[in-house]
Formats: C-alpha cells, structure tokens, sequence
C-alpha cells in the first residue's frame, strides 16, 4: 500500500509494541531487583503479560496480512495471472511475507507462556528472524527508486537490523535488560520512522519533497539521530516511571508481608518441618 | 553439471542431513529434559547416531566427488590441458571441492565418535568450515550470469553464510538446542533452495524463465521465505514428534527402573559399599 | 566548521577523553589486583572520578553544540529558511547532533554514578551509541569530495566504529582492562587523527595537498598506521606509570595498615564477637 | 620487493610461525589433559617456549623492517623526496609498517611470559592488532592491479582478516585449543599463500599467467580451498605427533613419579604437616 496509510499502519504496530515493552521490561527488571533474595519467581501477570502480547502480535499480524490481500487494489490471495503471463501485486505479497513472520513470532511466544516444553530462548530467535526477514525483504524492496526513496528506507536498515542483531543476542543472554532496552528503543525508532517515511514521501500537506536533492538527504540523515534521541528519552521516561511503581506497590507490599511473616513464623515453622520429612 | 540433475543431488544431500538432525537434536535434548538430574549420560544410542551420520555424509561426499569427476561430460580427473593451455571443466572441479570439505566434515565427525582425544567442538568447526567454503566458492561462481540466475544463487549464501555462522557459535555452546533448531532449518532451506534453483533455471514442464524480469527476481526473493517459513513448520512438527516419542518411551522406561530400582535397591547398597571400598 | 579549528577542538575532546582514560582504567586495575582478596571494593576516589568524567563531557559536549550552532557563520538554530526554500547550514546542524549523543552519554555517565537504579552497563552502551552515531553521520558525510578528502575522514570509521564495537562489548564484559584498553587506544587514535585530517586538509604552513595523488593516499593509509603506533605506546606509558604508582601508595598504605593491624587485632577481634551476636 | 623473494621472505616466516604453533598449543593442550586434577600447573618448559617465539618474533620483524628500507633499491629510511616533491618506495614503507606491528606484537608476547604484571590476553589483543593491521595496508595496497593480481591478493585477506578475527576471540577464550587450531590453520595458510602468489605473479619457470583470464581466477580461487585442506592436514598430524609424545612421555613420567611417591609418601606426609603449621 504505497500511501500515507500503508506506512502509519506498521509504524503504529511498531510503535505500539515498543511502548508495551518500554513498560513491560522495566517493570520486570525492577520487580526482580526490589525483591528478596529468596523468591526469585516473578507473579503470574508478567506470564500473562506475555501472553497478551504474543495474542496481540497474532491479532495484529493476522489483519496486516489480510489487509495488505484484500485492499481494493490488492492480489486477493491471486499470485499468477496466467492470462497476462505477470506476477499479481508482488508489493502487497512481500508486505503480507513479513506481516507472517511476526505471526510466527506471535505463535512463539504464546507457546512460550504455555506449559508445553518450548526451548528457552526459541521466542527470541522468533522475533529475531522475523526483524530480519523484515530488513531482508526491504533491502531488495528498494531498488531504482529516487535517491532519498532509497536512502530514507536504508535508514530503516540500520533500526531493523540493529534490532534483529540485539534480540539474537538475547537468545543467548535471557532478561539482560540492558539488551531489552536497546531492542525496546530500536522498534520506537522503527515506528516512528516509518511515520516519517510516510510524512515525506507522501506529504499530507501536500508539498512535495524534492527527492534528488543532497540537501534533504542530508537533512534526513540528521532526522534519523533525532528521531533515535527523542525515543530514548521516551524509554528513560518509561524505565522512571515502572522503577516509581515498583517502588511503590513493592515496598507496602513487603511491609504488609513483613507484618504477616512475623505473626505466621511459628507457623511456617511447623510447616517446613512437615515439608523435608 | 549444470541441469536439473545437479541441484538435485546436493539438494537432496541437504535435505537428508537436515531431516536427520531435525529428529536427532530434538530428541537429544528432550531426552536429556526428561532424566533425572544424577543421570546426565546419554545412551549409547546417540553416540551411533552421530557415527552412521558422519559415516553416510563420508559416503555421499565421496559419491560426490567421483559423479563430479567422472560423469560423461567431467574432467576425468584432469586438471589442465596443456594442448588447449586450458583448465579442464574447473565447474565440476569447484564441486569437487565443496564436497571434498564435507568429506573432511565426516572425517572429523566419526573421529570425535571414537576414544581419540579429539578437542570437543571439532566437528562443529570442520561443519563450519564446510558450510564456509561451500559459500566462498559460489559466492566467486556465480559472476557474469544472468540477473535472476545471479540473485538466485546469492539468496543461497543468505542460508549458508548463516549456517556456517550458527554452527561456529556453536563450537562454543555445545549442545544449545536453539543453534541446533537454527543450523536445522538453515540446512533444510539449502535443501529445498536447491531445488528451487534447478525448477527456475532448468525447469521441467520446459516453459523457460524470463532472467532478467524484475518480477522474477521480486518473486523469488519472496519465495525465498516462504522456503523458511515451510521448513520451519517441518522442524517444529519434527521437534513435536520428537518430544511426544521421548515422552512415552521414558515415562515408560522410568516407570519399569523405578519398579526394578525398589526391588533392587538393598542389592545396590551393598554394591555401592564394596565400590567405595 | 570546515578549518582547522573545526577538526581541532573535537580532536583536542577526544585527546583529553582517552588520555584521562590511559591513567583511570590502568590505576583502577592495578588497585584491584594489588588488594587483598577480602576487600574488593574500590575507594570513593573513582567514583568521584567518573563523576567528574561525566560532568566534563556534558560541559564539552554542551560548548561543542553552542559552539557549532552560534559562530558567526552557523545557523543560530535556524533549520529551514522558509524563503530561500532551503536548510540552513547542515553541516553544522549535523555536529551538533554528533555532540548531543556525547551528551547523553555525559548525562547516563553521572546518572551511574548516582544511587539511582541504572541498569550496570548503560554507561557503555550510550557511548556505544555515541561512538556509533558520530560514524554514522560521518559516513553520509563524505559523499562527493575529493579522493583524499573521503579516504582521511573514512580511515577515522575504522577507529570510530572500532571504539563503538569494543566499548558495546564492554556492556555484556564490565571492568575488562583489554577492552578498557582498546577503547583508550582508540579514542586517543581519534583525537590525534583529527589533528591529523586539519593538517591536510588545511595546512597550517600553506602547503596544498594534491587531494587526487594515489601517492599521497598510500602515505595517509601508512600514517594512520603510526599514529595507531604512536598512540599504543601513549598507553603502554600511562599503564606502567599507573601501576609504579599503586604500587608505591598501595604498598606503602598497606605497611602502614599492617601496622595499625597489629596493633588493634585484639580490638577486632572483640567487635567481632559483638557484631556476631 | 615485488619479486618472489618478496613474497617468499613473509611467507616462510608465517610458515615458521605456523608450524612452530601446530606443535606447541596440541602440545600444552594434551599435556594438561593428561595431568591428574591436582596439578594444573604447566612445567617451565612451555614458558620459555612463548619466551624463545616473542624473541624470534622481535628478530625476524626487525629484519624485515630493515630488509624494506636498506634493499639497493629500497627508500634507506627517507620518506619524503623534497627535491622531487615524491613520496620514496611507499611500497616498501608500507611493507615495514606492516613488520613493526608484528615487533609490537613479539615486544609484548616477551613481556606476558615476564613477571611484569601484563594484562592476560594483551598477547592476544596485540597479535590480532597486526594480522588486522597486515589485512588492513593490503586492502588499500591491491587497487588497480590487473584482475588476477586483485584477487589472489583478495584471497589473502580471508585468511588474514580470519587470523584476526580468531585472534581477537582468544582474547576473551584463553587456551581454547579450537580457536588456537584455527589460528595455526589460517597462519600456515598465508605462508603457503604467499608462496603461491610468488609463484604466480613472478613464475620461477618464466611461463607468464595471464592475468585477466577468468579461467585462472576460479582456478586460483579453488586452489586456495586446496592450500587449506592440506594446511589443516598437516595441523592434524602434528596434533597427533604431539598427542603421540605427550602419551609416551607423560606416562613413562607418571609411572616414574609414582614410584617416587609410594617412598617417599610418608616423608611428604611429615612435610605437609609442618607446611601447615
């Protein structure tokens, strides 16, 4: 969908999911680092958490799909016109290919929740593979187009691949929030991008953008840093805002449990007692 | 042998090897989930698995080497010809080549079987190196043709550039079920990629491909992932099978030793007392 | 700032940067190895270091910025002129994007020295990124000069994106003097480089370099080979004068220590059995 | 030296190097294996070795160095021609730059097996410095040679930007007997390589190549496949000479030590007890 609108609607996902995990990950990680040495298990809701997520990039995943098929202008599930011997709507096919890699991915992570024995990490690769299938099909998406076409989708690159890159690195280093960050800032970069791919090449105020001009590139290029710095600012935002509510709700958490530890130690006592026989 | 037939044989080849460690792996690892934790060993089972696989692959590679070298229209194990000043069919002996490292690969495999003191991860480095030089030689093979026969090929590299990646790492995180799942689905694309480019460029109905078509080359690139996404299926329905087959055949066994182990029992502790002795 | 004053002053930052780092990393090390085993914490001393480090990067990276945006040629904050249809002064707008994430980094820097709750290895992946971003904007900034021209400022990539990969390592592999080392050898390659691009490209003593010789290609290749060589050994002197100075303090602190030891076991030794109880 | 000499200097030396590594680490490697649990520590012996190959290192780069300036028609350690506004034998220079990293590397693999406290891994760091370095001056030595003379210089760099790769990862993995069988392959292989450039830019039976020919760069770029399947070869059965020498003597020294302890236990016994006091 080569409009303004075929360019928010990824941008939104991606944006969408990266504000999630900009909350998400900082919470866990300060949850984690709050409590006492010896309950390491995190409470049920990130688990659910995670599932929502995982439904979510199923749902959404799922419509990209569909819309990118039956758009008025789209292939509807048609790959060959035998009768004009030529491929039907090769764009809008590529766009649905990526759309189902995230729902792989989605597909993943909900197992992942589950009970079934799904190798840790797998949810990773997953969304690992799907960035990169995503950065891949761009890349050979983009041929012979005019100059900042090309260069302002190659920008994209740099987020898409630098987030295939971190979330392959998790794989192998689980819960490293300092990756969690940079995969979580990376994607609002890749949202926001996308929402500036849209405003330039399909301006709606209606100005055109010279696309030769080495000046606009330049200036382009300068917008990705930007773009990058203000959505930094927005995860710090975030990552203060979860370490406030942990704070919060954890610390009259433990005092109301301290409280009821004290009453019920003798007994717990017993109990455990019962427990090693 | 540049018609249908040579991609099909290593096509093959790598399909084989993948579908066997798609089996292998999953079993490997579900197995080792499943034993209690005093009981890390593997049956000896898997230690024959991996010597009938590096056996066949010493098969196939020398199979290989000798269709290369002495098909109809091949070098007959000539190199230069010094009449004509002119290297003789240098193509079948690039294949040789490739294959010849494979060949090295099983070497090394079977080695590792053995009592020999060969460093652990060898045969992780040697199938490195394998699927390396596999990709080093087409990358220098494929200059000078056609668009599309050049991008079909080069998408190729994507899978074993990528495998060879995978299995370097995995020299150094043995046994990580998740670079095995990878290098898996990695070599089961080369398999089926590798018919995919004897379908294109030598196709059997004999309607012959336009190779310099952009849509073509838009097609295939798109085809390319569904390729994945297809052997990812089959991985996952493998690694499933896998689980299912482990989870009845030990539940079962553990249910017969832990019968056997209560009868037992007062024997073993006196074997254990004369072995401490 | 297209003089030698523009290559200067980021040289002289850098210059400062990695020397202060050839004194702070090598005396932290050696303090750690020279303690006894019991005692790992280091003193308040380098904390407060860091923090200085922090605060003086922000001030530089500040001036830097004030300094790009309101010299009497730059763009005072002006981006677009609206009547010439134009941007204002990009180069300069891009240098300050360069300073703000050192900015950044400055600001994440002093935050970690804080008792906030920032995740252990943020400090190094903003620098990462600062590195990262800083080559980024070089490598669309050298389109369309002269041979020489692009060759000198793509040479500082290699020490640019050198620093960003080792200092992003530095994040998952804290406290490694190797590392720490290759970072200072690299930043302090940075800083003489750009005093050496401001003595080609504008040459104090009037001389023109021919900016199209291969000749002279060859021998800035070389040179930045030297200067690597020059800057190692810069390094390699700071390290040792770094650790006959914690050998000395350390060494003369600890006699004294023993002493004080001795005479206060008794003492210990009481308050010991007290904290006990 | 653009002759055969030139090539045939630097490729012994790496052969030397090569071939000196292919015995020393299975050596060490072995040695330690077969050393019973409670003794890690390796006999003096492999010390001096590291001593007498910093030592070689040191001499054979110095003359290098020397050879490249004082060759009749070398730049005799002038670089600047100010009467001809020249550059003098940038070639050679380059080449003795190339050297003077190696020197670096032997000067600090000297100052490891020292008593000097050198950061572990330094050795490592700097001889991964110099194979980059080498990769790094060739890479912008091979523009605008003929096709054949760019690529089996090309060919070069697989294996030198390979050295250094591996080099660099023994940095953080020290002792790892796969990275240093890698590390051994790849130096031979650019001995041999160098040897086979010799041989083919400057023909010692006088029968010129052609060097645009397509034919002989596949030929050339098998050809190396080849160089290293027997380079990996020879490793392979140094590794087991040394396996072989190892088994005889360590256990014809066990068996010894053995008999030595059995007497002398009950002295020992007396010893450790005072030891303990």
């Amino acid at each position: 969908m080569a409009n303004f609108k075929g360019h928010a609607l990824p941008g939104s996902c991606f944006l969408l999911l990266g504000l999630c995990w900009s909350l998400k990950y900082p919470l866990r990680h300060c949850w984690r680092k709050r409590q006492p040495q010896g309950r390491p298990k995190l409470p049920q809701f990130f688990n659910r958490i995670d599932l929502v997520e995982g439904a979510i990039m199923i749902f959404l995943s799922f419509v990209g799909i569909m819309a990118e098929q039956f758009v008025p202008d789209g292939p509807h599930a048609h790959l060959y016109n035998r009768e004009a011997n030529a491929w039907v709507k090769l764009m809008n096919w590529q766009h649905s290919t990526m759309y189902l890699f995230f729902l792989i991915c989605g597909i993943v992570k909900v197992l992942t929740t589950s009970s079934l024995p799904v190798p840790p990490g797998l949810d990773r690769l997953a969304l690992s593979l799907a960035f990169f299938m995503e950065g891949f099909l761009f890349y050979f998406h983009v041929h012979m187009r005019p100059h900042l076409d090309t260069h302002i989708h190659s920008l994209l690159f740099v987020a898409v691949f630098g987030s295939a890159a971190s979330t392959l690195l998790e794989v192998f280093m689980r819960d490293n929030i300092i990756l969690e960050i940079l995969r979580t800032s990376l994607t609002i970069l890749q949202g926001t991008w996308f929402f500036q791919i849209g405003f330039v090449l399909y301006p709606l105020n209606g100005v055109e953008w010279d696309l030769e001009a080495h000046d606009n590139v330049m200036f382009i290029t300068m917008c990705f840093c930007w773009h990058l710095a203000v959505d930094l600012l927005i995860v710090a935002t975030n990552y203060c805002m979860a370490w406030c509510c942990v704070q919060r709700y954890v610390v009259r958490g433990c005092d109301m449990e301290i409280g009821m530890r004290k009453t019920s130690s003798s007994q717990k006592a017993l109990l455990q007692e019962s427990d090693e026989e």
